[in-house]
């Protein structure tokens, strides 16, 4: 047997993540020497109130970033990789805004850029579409990439009580951030499917070309009719291939029970691969947590101190469709008077959208039609909605929500 | 940037899942060669009637193993082995039963052994434990390892029909053998919690140290009970630390709505994994089929193309717990009369066994009690079993299934 050599590792940033991971680390030092042969040894974190960061730059061969947002942490670990340093780094703005020069500077060192932490937390989804499925034509990739509005969706739907109420509870908990924006208006969600889309096509996928809708306008009755329908509403992920080129969006969506992601509730995240040679591959687990992101960032740094690992490269250009097909639930106020539904199904008709169920609630004035279709063109959808929009006896602002409408068995 | 440079490969076996990769490796080739910067070819393959496995090794840089069975896929592995070439094998039996040979092999020459295939199918159960989790400390894997039985059961509860009725069925949609006694009576299960299990906790795991129950005896009752109960009925496997022990085992067992496992039907497989730093983290998907199984191996394949990774070792090892803590279903056919749940009731509290639920249905000589006990260890359990069963108004052999009682968010 070899002796023991020490793999030197520098720290940027200490907050929750930073600090979980040295705690982490020295408590699994042994257990990695063993396995590795090389004994992983802190040798500097970089603070705002502490440390040089040259200095812990020359003495590591590993650098973890997790400072997050997108400077100084795209410089530090610009410097790092150009050094010849391996980096991981937990940090999603960096990855989904920066990544192409990254990956870049990666590759002309020959060294590592691993980033398990910045998607989806401990659930492995990084790795897998990156190595066990590097040869596979993955054909879409969509989940439950923010924990935060997932909590406040179950939680909404379990009690009954409004977007604002549930904000507040998950702000009190942890669950959500004092601004939540990035959250709850799926910008966060957004980064992420940019990652995951460019990896799993290996293409070139910007923050720009993502559509984003969030979760601010749901209503605690959208909830309550979706019980009803045996639906439950998630804030989807969705990248796929369409017609030769790619779509990458977010939104929130009702799903059938069934559906694998139906039953993922709280601030747990979920997310599917599909390919016809796998069928699909769903992976859950926690989508955040100090020592759950930790933890991820620790398989990366055994990953390096095992062996290499392929770099992300482009190797492909795909179109950025905007015309998508989508099945919509429909939530209209209405005047309960006659003539009504036969008006509206005549717009939807006239827009060759069908319609798969239709239940009315209320009369008089505070009369609900709260519909189901049929999947169609989102843009024949919207012409309709146009028009059932300013009809006199729409009272409100026409809701619509995007339903999954198949059935898994 | 370099030249494209071959990588030869050596099949052994040209069954559902031989063909399978030789079609994907050709459809390939050139997407592994932008990646990796070497092309695959194949060298050679073995088949029972053509092929020389001397000729094939001497050409061959990576072997694969997809013959089954022990022998002589293990003389075939090993001379690989010896011989400095690197092995995928997507065998389950040779991995469970020949694992320490084969990897002390692998550890010796400085190879790669990889068998992502060998345990739920193209679900990268393997890869996640081996290398996302490397470094964690993992106190429980477990799930759903076998697509028969998990389809039989599924058919069972949705159809109402018998055991042997669905067995029937599944036989014809092939998701069956001919001879299915390995998967109906746990024994395939079992071999891939031992690799789990080995893998999980380094820890030296054989196939004796497994127990395992089957699926045979289950009564189209038990599940139309558990529907009313709110309950869906799965072959587990678990393994997982206790008390400084380890515990692997495979038995028929009740989950309740909400747990992540009991929303997995038909063929697919599920496999969870627990440790304090990372909660859990749930992996699904086909745990079977010729593409997906060979979408593993290939996975397997880019990956000893792009790097070397860790090759398993024991590093500790772990005494083997008997003496678990269940809940149980227990289902008894007794004549109604007065004092009959009285005894029983007796019984049960004598063994200090808590129960949490009954229900009493039918009457006269067709009288049945069905009980759910809180968790206890399982030899009060069977002690209790044993005073029930001779007693004079017990029609028949009562009947036990494990329940999991954890309810999840």
């Amino acid at each position: 047997m070899n002796p023991i050599s020490p793999v030197r590792i520098g720290l940027l940033g200490r907050g929750t993540v930073g600090s979980a991971f040295e705690s982490l680390l020295s408590e699994r030092a042994e257990e990695i020497a063993a396995m590795t042969g090389r004994r992983p040894e802190l040798t500097g974190v970089l603070r705002r109130s502490e440390g040089d960061f040259d200095q812990i730059l020359a003495d590591s061969e590993i650098v973890i970033e997790v400072i997050g947002g997108t400077e100084p942490a795209r410089d530090y670990v610009l410097r790092a990789l150009d050094a010849g340093k391996h980096v991981v780094s937990a940090n999603k703005q960096l990855i989904a805004q920066h990544g192409d020069e990254l990956f870049e500077a990666a590759r002309a060192k020959g060294v590592q850029l691993r980033f398990e932490a910045a998607v989806a937390g401990v659930v492995p989804v990084i790795r897998v579409i990156q190595e066990s499925l590097a040869a596979t034509e993955i054909t879409k990739v969509f989940g439950i990439v923010n924990g935060t509005t997932n909590f406040i969706l179950s939680e909404m739907a379990s009690t009954g009580a409004s977007y604002e109420e549930v904000l507040a509870r998950a702000q009190e908990l942890g669950y959500a951030e004092a601004d939540p924006t990035e959250d709850v208006n799926g910008a966060d969600a957004a980064a992420k499917m940019a990652i995951l889309a460019r990896l799993a096509f290996h293409a070139p996928v910007s923050l720009d070309d993502v559509s984003f809708e969030g979760i601010e306008a749901i209503q605690p009755d959208d909830l309550a009719y979706a019980k009803e329908l045996g639906l439950s509403l998630k804030l989807l992920g969705v990248a796929e291939r369409i017609d030769g080129g790619l779509s990458v969006r977010v939104f929130p969506c009702f799903l059938y029970r069934g559906h694998p992601l139906a039953p993922v509730e709280g601030p747990f995240n979920a997310v599917m691969v599909e390919a016809p040679t796998i069928t699909e591959i769903t992976m859950s687990g926690p989508g955040a947590g100090g020592t759950e992101t930790a933890t991820a960032v620790l398989g990366d740094v055994v990953s390096i101190v095992s062996g290499r690992a392929p770099v992300h490269a482009v190797r492909t250009s795909l179109e950025i469709v905007r015309d998508i097909s989508s099945s919509f639930y429909l939530h209209l106020e209405v005047a309960d008077r006659p003539g009504v539904l036969a008006q509206i199904a005549d717009v939807l008709g006239r827009n060759e959208i069908s319609v798969r169920s239709v239940v009315q609630r209320g009369h008089g004035n505070d009369a609900r039609l709260v519909m189901v279709m049929h999947e169609g063109p989102e843009r024949r959808f919207r012409a309709a909605l146009d028009e059932i929009a300013p009809l006199d006896f729409v009272r409100a602002a026409p809701r619509a929500i995007r339903v999954i409408e198949e059935e898994f068995v």
